[in-house]
């Protein structure tokens, strides 16, 4: 790590804006933060004042001005990503921004466009590949420890579903909530998806069909390898964050469990009993959201690829969008449907 | 119980055969055996001798003509079944028949009507519905523990593909092999399926394909109430029999694993192992089998009704022709398009 | 087993002949019941009936000198074991007795001389020996798995305090319980222990105290070989039957769970549960009962020892004397102390 | 927490001094480090770089010299750590030292008199009260959710043996190993010790013999309410770190698990396996190093009593004497046998 520091400027000093300025404060000895800026000026302060950051900047771009930054963190609301790409790649930055980059693929392409005539690096905030069970399935399948992959299967379930407002320009449940699992679903399996048959409905709360949103959906995936996948999201699981996935191969099958507190079990005289998993994704993923910042900084500094490209962050999308289509018309829908 | 006692002659002594003679010989004291019938008197003749059956009968024929024989226990081969149900309930005898009752809605009917005609009792041999870890996912649902169900996955895989001679009458995975699920889906859910979505492939063994089977699949269920499903089968679990249910609910979930010979783990330098999931039809459901002969013996005895109706022995049949539409037409098949 | 069958005459119709019995009518096919006697006509009448025995015998005695039968099972009061075993030998009969044969050193060896002098085969009803558990922790340990052992723990705690009235003659804790844990130490470790320390108490119920007997005990053991293990008893575990053991070897370890009735688990907003382990020794135990006499039938058959010799039945209670006496010294006591 | 910060001298640059000052510079934002003192500078130093610490002292004497330090973290070796409470105490430093604070009573009592005389704070390094596991056991008891007491067992063993130049001054298995869980058994209890009984040997390297020590131990703790409760101790468990406490009580039982680095099972033909639980004190106690520490830094802002006193740090040593006396005198000692 040769003693250099990577000097970041954050975007967005919301909820996950906070949670990575703590991992660059506290957690990564390599990273800096030179500046944090927010449409909200307060929540910047507020953040700078947190995490020890010497700068509250009055834009993004007087962050992209900065000579002393070497690279922005994009904390901003999805649809201000794919713009603050464009300009950060223009001014020479390297990006860390969260996922989606956008929900329209012209977008995309544009920022990624951007990213490659810059000759920056970029990655997107699809977190979950850090997380050590994921790591661990996706090591079964490259390790050949299981065999040829033949089944898969994601749960990934919120405890509570989201305020409403934040649901708005989300894009809804596929582009919102299963673009992670999208992600995950080409991550463990090491193959790409063809074609996919959605079945979503409305089970938790009414207010979904109301915004022409579902929050309940089984997704089938038909990998190029002949291998069919499933992806079961809910907006609701009582008990936690229920996050796991499992593949059978020819050799074996790997499955995870969920993520709990502690590993104590209670024996009464009705059941035995345990504490329930870990109920919010910042405590479920605390150690994947320091390990991709982590894995940033280390590509910027020793100028390697990062884990998580550019492509990664458009197929997701495209799957999303196929899903969508799948289930408005009722129908297993191509990728090359939604992406000719 | 009174002290009455059910005398059953047997068709059929292969392999199931044999599982339920030694239990009506062994393990149910309210029942006996007097006779047993096979194409092949040889084997009929080995069970007589292995479970102490008094008489090797020439036919089905003769069986149905002793007055002494209060049921039968059709065991014979699947295009075997309805025909010889339609005799059994024509000599009066109350039948237990193993699934399905054929791979034709009009035998099936046919069947049905005969019955209902005679006034005998039918129980079809869906066994894994007496597993005291479905049974405990069903109660689950039925007290309102989960509440109201959402989402729901079953996940059965057989630990290497049957010789291929079997698979030839049987009707291909979703009709011998997915029946039971499709089954189980109803059980567990109380609810009943309004469409089905097939994806299914050959990537255990090429065979499959040759015979118009195949090996591996994923079907979703679209259930009346709203509730999505799947079931995921394969026919090669290299680790032994995988059968799991799970269900979430507005409540919570109910998830059940495996069963295994011992309750013993074994830490060692490189990882913590134990032994592997029971292996064969008949060890993992011993006890359904057992049980499921009770209630019948039971329901006969008492006067009650039998726990699986024939109304159960039809829909799944439904559901096996509708997802093999779906599998062929590739799109979503509702019940009503098979069972106009 | 060349269709050879063994018939047993049964001496005592309480809780344990009629598990004994249920086996040998409904799952042993080698085994037959010639005759049952108890004490008590009514319990035996009973018992004939529900297993189909065909004779209730009016003494011990005329079943010794019924010469059909091959075997006796011994199941009457503790105190009667050693004396019906010296007539049942001296018979010519072999011989299942249930546990301990005696309190008394002096009357094991004089029923162990009888055995011996008239050549019959003896077997005492330690069962958990044949429980899939502990069967696959013995394993563990003559194969190598785990390598030299070097501690040990056991773990075997009743749901509830049996009724007074049959504690009394019992022998109290060491003796009438912990004896089954003593022969599982030898049995698990393949190895004798030299010394032990006893730590017991009363903290379930003061009614054990005023009869001199404990209900809560730990005894430390001191195996030849230089491991060290424990054995932890108590009259009351609310959640059910509780019976573990682990050891941990210079390879390993290898510990096991109890059992439960099924394998399925309940997320709710508050915790994640499942069904309590098995709460009655009848159910936890039902396999080893079987199969001890499984053992015990195709030994005599076979004319192979039995797998539960006599000097397995002497041990034990020599190591619950030395624990007795180290619990009313205050000191570890030798095993030679007791047994000079 | 009043944005109050709280400087540190951080004593010793060792393996566990290393730890906390990460802890202190990365995890702690109400933590700082003025400076760090070793008898090995250059440890100093290349700790000093790692942590940003600004300034590397000549010695202790410089660090308890400094006005802006307003406390001390004593991580030098165990020999010096009552030495140095008492020089610190008297220079009004708030402490927090790793354990135990002298293998001598004497040596305990006056650095307890000298922390009592000046009114500073005392915290010593029992870390293992942190874990969410074991914090998890303590609630069962404090909140009656198992009722009374009436069985103990902790089980607490390394990976491997230390480097044995490590062991000679450190006391032996008792003082430097078992000390741990000594402390455990009264803070998951919540009662104290009365007397002890210790079987310990060398079963994993004849070395410990040569040293006048032991490498495997059993000890029982007589608790003053009845209960008992036993501690196993090995210096080699080949799978990893294995840490685990149960207590069982009137109402139930608490155990608690391993903990391990994924929640991955993989199964394949021979057996079901997951990877070692973590294989390290500082991997698998991280955040309980990181709790105590943030524990006593809050204590020491808002003036409130540190979670382990100085008594705490007192009683395991006469636990650990009496523990050795034990073993060597082949009896049970009372611990006011060793501490009159």
């Amino acid at each position: 790590m040769s003693g250099k520091k990577l000097y970041f400027g954050i975007i967005g000093a919301g909820r996950i804006g906070r949670v990575h300025a703590e991992t660059l404060a506290f957690r990564l000895p390599q990273a800096g933060i030179a500046a944090v800026a927010d449409v909200n000026r307060e929540a910047a302060e507020a953040l700078a004042e947190h995490c020890g950051i010497p700068r509250v900047a009055a834009s993004a771009a007087e962050i992209f001005a900065d000579p002393d930054i070497g690279a922005v963190l994009i904390c901003s609301s999805t649809d201000t990503h794919a713009g603050l790409i464009e300009q950060a790649a223009k001014a020479g930055k390297h990006i860390f921004c969260e996922k989606p980059v956008s929900l329209s693929l012209q977008n995309i392409d544009r920022a990624l466009a951007a990213v490659e005539a810059a000759g920056v690096k970029l990655q997107v905030g699809f977190n979950r590949r850090f997380d050590s069970n994921f790591e661990r399935v996706r090591q079964a399948v490259t390790s050949g420890e299981i065999g040829t992959p033949y089944l898969m299967h994601i749960i990934s379930r919120d405890p509570a579903p989201p305020p409403f407002a934040y649901l708005g320009p989300s894009g809804g449940l596929f582009l919102d909530m299963m673009i992670h699992d999208f992600d995950m679903a080409r991550f463990l399996m090491g193959d790409e998806v063809e074609e996919v048959y959605a079945a979503a409905g409305v089970m938790v709360d009414p207010a979904f069909s109301a915004a022409g949103d579902f929050d309940t959906a089984v997704v089938v995936l038909h990998f190029r390898s002949g291998a069919i996948g499933t992806i079961d999201n809910s907006r609701k699981a009582t008990f936690g964050y229920d996050q796991r996935a499992e593949i059978l191969g020819s050799k074996g099958k790997i499955a995870t469990e969920n993520r709990f507190p502690n590993q104590a079990a209670v024996s009464v005289a009705d059941h035995v009993y345990s504490d329930p998993p870990l109920n919010f994704f910042m405590q479920r993923y605390t150690d994947s959201f320091a390990l991709e910042l982590q894995a940033f900084t280390h590509a910027v500094i020793e100028d390697r690829p990062t884990p998580v490209t550019g492509a990664d962050s458009r197929v997701p999308v495209v799957m999303a969008l196929a899903a969508r289509k799948s289930q408005d018309e009722h129908r297993p829908v191509r990728l090359d449907e939604v992406d000719a």
